[in-house]
């Protein structure tokens, strides 16, 4: 359908490359025809009619119509993702205006860009990009489905990860030691709930640095990696950002200031930053030699036997650097001399707080790039996705057969190329599961497939009810991790209340999962979505075009979950009759036929409801799995809603080996009629 | 109803008295039949059954129905009111059980209460009663409506403003001048925006000092108060608990030291705390001299002309002390000293914003009771009452027939007597528009009638979609201002843009305010409740007892306020035939009759959504009034649903002087039949 769409660039000032579109277009000559432009390119405007929905910017705060809020692209480490906050670690400039006309925007820069839709003015849209160098694509086209494919074409072919990477993953910060992890997994086996995966965050390593392992902690860690694998569990350690400051005991510190590989401040000096490890240097990823040095070291931890990581701190996170830290330390020098009074009371709050992500340490930083020495502020955005394609070209490098899982918590469109992204530091909150659901259709449009949140919550502490509605949303994203904060209520499904419900629910998962891969592999190879709002399906239909908590999830389900506490069931528009599935359990599920048209459907707390689109086959399996490699495409059911006939093809393979489209696979055919 | 309801009081340790239960009940002598007890009173244990809603708990963060979370009663001056907040500003510890029987439970201590309701355990709900002196009341009855009923009658009649505080009020931290509140009032003159009162917060005192006005910013004050009052315009300035260090310019302070009214250190001396103002003392108000004192001070503002106080910063809040500043000091001087590592910085960063409202500082505060010293944890929850209770004495002897506005941001139950409540500093956020939706209807149960919150949210900045839609549900609350933080966007109506579509809402407030302060009253006279969840009046219906975003308002009507972004609509559950009035104003609405059951109503941004049940009447004004006294209660129109007949009793009265019962006013009688 993208021959329909029609794709123009305009040039403002002089862009940093960003390598997020992968196609070439030519430059516009003219003027912006689709925009008022102002302030030589400061400032773009339209004018949004009353039925405009604006969609799109991947991971940000509020619904999926993006309207009546100021966003900011600006990529930041802050946990406390609330209404109120205009940025969190990614930036993704597109959107797309789904009205009468169809216009999808992205603004290519790596600095700041600044979305006010209908926010100031109710019905306008107004994009500010302060420094004026960026590449702006229009794409005009006849749906929204169209004009998001179009753009998905034109930033290049979403990230492939293994197959076992759609198991589930359990994480805490931390499992401290080899023991932990083997009591994560053995509580998981006995009790019969799936795994794939267990995630080793920052406590694994021998004090805080990367590439290296804590041997007291998990001596002979190539065993033990082993010794998982033989039980299906694949080790998933993290990576940050920040190189540990330890001279003479640390290669990869001693060869980076060897090699001035780290970002400089002002003066040229490498900039020490405190981060995880205390006193740190940021690999200045901006440099291709820097990428390549830190990309092969992911090689030793694959020598090991891992085969996923994920790369975390990379806004980057900055606790503070030496030299604000001195700054404020002076500050409060003058403080006590002071009787302080209240106002200087909260300046002196403000500036210990303020330590932390300041925007004076970011304007201090400096990259060496192809076009010289530049400051960061410029470029911000792209550091963690350099990070990103550090590391993937280092598996390409390292493996360059065989797929590596690989997610990371800060991005920019391109890295969804090299990986997925997870959602950051969120909370165990209900309107945390409510976000999930909108971001991740709204990351799909940016291309990023392989996403979820942290199930459960990450800060704050888990109710079971919550962890359990949760799960009923999360078993559908391909990233599927529960995951805690140190300090919080544990969220091991094992050690919460309602164990066996969360059991079953997980069990779905695996019962799903054929469908779940063969889409997942579908929406990369056809620059398609996972997880579309009833807006793209049914443009004609006023009503599913404002429906905030349905999505359509591949070609043959509507999923509806329940976002809200001690809810005993939910509302459902059907944009079309459907057959729902009330599912406990991959084997205990009511079925009925629904039509179009709003619904009060129940569904208790280990409920999910699924619903199956008409003429639509969906493979499903005994959910008797207890992990990825125990799924087989063999014997399948089908699930299916038939008015007339169906068909489906399923796309499998051995989920290792890299693939380039579906002839790399098999796939599976299926029909049903009348 | 309330002679069908059982009350048992149980007495553990030796109780604080908070005079919060007006009623002489006697103390059980045998063992708790309806709990279990353990640990010498300190737990308080009942099993929850599946279909048990538990209902009350008053200004708490999360929905209706309160199981799945830990509520932990301990006023707290904290304004992210997120869902994983334990405290807010105040304590109202009456919850009720509502299953196949009605339990209600009042745990009357101000000290600490752990209330966890199904969180640790699902089925399960566990109060914590740490220091064990408490009296427990226990109520049973038919019914959640008798049950709570009878809970208001033992904690006694709740507070009645002037009807003037009926009206809308406008706030901004602050109309620093004078000159800017007559702007306020005349740009809604000129406009036609409706305005009943301007809100002076903190800065129109000489330097936050109590009592007192800056007389360079508001000249000749008492003149002014006139002029206002003269636009049919109410001042209603703030009063802080903190009393400002200044020896020998600030009478108050002087007095207050002079007569050690203030509350104690651990040594005995007055206990210096930051606030507002600087260095400050907290007036003891556990000291009947001490609020006979502090309460006659308002009469230099009643003598200005002053009828209405919001008093604040009463849980008390406290920036910081001396003492625990120079900790922290001396503390920074050792990370100085120190190679910082992250541990260590972050708890540098967690000792300077602990600063803060310190455990550590209350437990050093004393305060002097008839029971001689005591420390400060096991009274805590009731400073903020004692100093309403402190004004509402002071108002009774100033002027005893006669109404006072006085609401409060700290609380405990029995406070509800003396003044009312807003819902504390909350954020521009939709999820606290819902909050207060709830909320509201939570206070109620517990007595406090005379609330709202800070409409289009206090912090962070209102988009103007936001501001619409929150004033749609709050011209029905009784306390109906819109206030905001220094710094946020402006959200005075005429400066948002949508001036003439809140304009328009806010008219229906007018329109609607005899039946709003008839239905007030008329709860207030007979204990009942003002806003009620669905499942007090439809309790043998499923599904209307679950519903946590619709409630009924007075006898006549049911609210369903839209309370998410972008909506264009939304699902209501009708648990009977009811008249939708789909309203843009007074003089502007559609009318249709829904019937049992559930449907989605279309209701635009500048929408609002009331249906009339059926057989009820609704007096109605004209919309015309641009404050309350234009309200006039002649020539009403009737909004009104008639299947066969229906009478409305109309309560009204002056509105100024106090009164007893609906005999002290009039009342007009309506009928209609078809």
């Amino acid at each position: 359908m993208n021959q329909t769409c029609a794709v123009k660039r305009y040039t403002f000032g002089t862009p940093f490359p960003t390598h997020a579109v992968v196609r070439s277009i030519p430059c516009e000559t003219g003027e912006v025809q689709e925009m008022l432009v102002r302030d030589e390119g400061r400032i773009l405007q339209l004018l949004l009619d009353a039925e405009d929905i604006v969609f799109g910017l991947g991971e940000q705060v509020r619904g999926l119509n993006k309207r009546g809020w100021k966003y900011i692209s600006n990529n930041t480490d802050d946990p406390n993702h609330t209404e109120g906050k205009h940025s969190l670690y990614g930036s993704h400039n597109f959107l797309m205006i789904d009205g009468i006309e169809k216009i999808g925007l992205f603004i290519d820069t790596p600095g700041k860009v600044i979305f006010d839709i209908g926010y100031s003015m109710s019905e306008q849209l107004r994009i500010e990009i302060p420094d004026r160098n960026y590449d702006l694509y229009v794409i005009t086209g006849p749906s929204s489905e169209a004009v998001v494919h179009t753009f998905r074409a034109l930033i290049g072919r979403s990230y492939i990860p293994p197959r076992w990477a759609f198991g589930y993953g359990q994480s805490r910060w931390s499992y401290e030691t080899a023991d932990e992890v083997r009591e994560v997994v053995r509580e998981h086996r006995e009790r019969g709930i799936p795994l794939d995966m267990v995630y080793l965050d920052i406590d694994y390593m021998d004090d805080y640095k990367d590439f290296t392992i804590d041997s007291e902690k998990f001596p002979d860690f190539p065993s033990f990696v082993q010794e998982m694998k033989e039980q299906q569990v694949h080790l998933v350690p993290i990576i940050d950002a920040g190189i540990k400051k330890a001279e003479g005991t640390y290669s990869v510190y001693d060869e980076g200031m060897e090699k001035g590989y780290f970002c400089k401040d002002a003066e040229g000096k490498p900039f020490e930053v405190a981060v995880w490890p205390g006193r740190s240097y940021l690999p200045d990823f901006f440099r291709e030699d820097v990428r390549t040095w830190f990309g092969d070291h992911y090689r030793g931890l694959l020598d090991m036997g891992i085969d996923g990581f994920w790369n975390d701190m990379n806004e980057p996170a900055i606790f503070y650097s030496d030299k604000r830290l001195k700054e404020v330390f002076a500050k409060i020098e003058e403080y006590k001399k002071q009787n302080l009074d209240v106002n200087s009371f909260f300046e002196f709050q403000a500036s210990v707080s303020g330590l932390a992500n300041s925007p004076e340490d970011y304007r201090s930083l400096r990259h060496d790039t192809e076009a010289g020495r530049i400051g960061h502020e410029s470029v911000h955005n792209l550091y963690g996705a350099l990070m990103t394609k550090a590391a993937a070209d280092g598996f390409r490098r390292a493996r360059p057969d065989t797929r590596t899982l690989m997610f990371s918590r800060s991005s920019y469109i391109g890295s969804h190329r090299d990986a997925g992204i997870w959602q950051g530091d969120n909370m165990s909150w209900w309107s945390h599961l409510k976000m999930n659901v909108q971001m991740t259709a709204s990351l799909n449009m940016c291309g990023f497939l392989y996403t979820g949140a942290d199930a459960g919550g990450f800060g704050d502490d888990a109710s079971p009810d919550l962890l359990l509605r949760w799960l009923g949303f999360a078993v559908f994203t391909p990233l599927l991790r529960n995951h805690s904060v140190r300090g919080s209520r544990r969220q091991e499904i094992w050690r919460m209340v309602r164990t066996e419900e969360c059991r079953q629910i997980l069990s779905l998962r695996y019962a799903f999962l054929p469908y779940i891969y063969s889409e997942y592999m579908k929406a990369v190879f056809e620059d398609g979505l996972l997880f579309r709002p009833l807006a793209f399906a049914y443009p004609d239909d006023a009503r599913a075009r404002h429906v905030e908590d349905q999505l359509l999830f591949g070609e043959g389900l509507m999923l509806a979950p329940v976002v809200e506490q001690n809810a005993w069931g939910r509302y459902v528009y059907l944009p079309e009759d459907m057959k729902l599935l009330r599912m406990r359990s991959a084997c205990d599920y009511d079925e009925e036929i629904l039509q179009k048209g709003d619904h009060w459907v129940p569904a208790m707390e280990h409920e999910i409801l699924v619903f199956i689109r008409p003429d639509r086959i969906v493979p499903f399996g005994s959910g008797e799995a207890r992990s990825t490699e125990q799924v087989s495409t063999e014997e399948l059911r089908l699930l299916s809603y038939i008015k007339t006939k169906a068909a489906y093809d399923l796309y499998t393979d051995d989920g290792v080996k890299n693939v380039q489209g579906p002839e790399d696979g098999i796939i599976i055919h299926y029909e049903q009629s009348v």
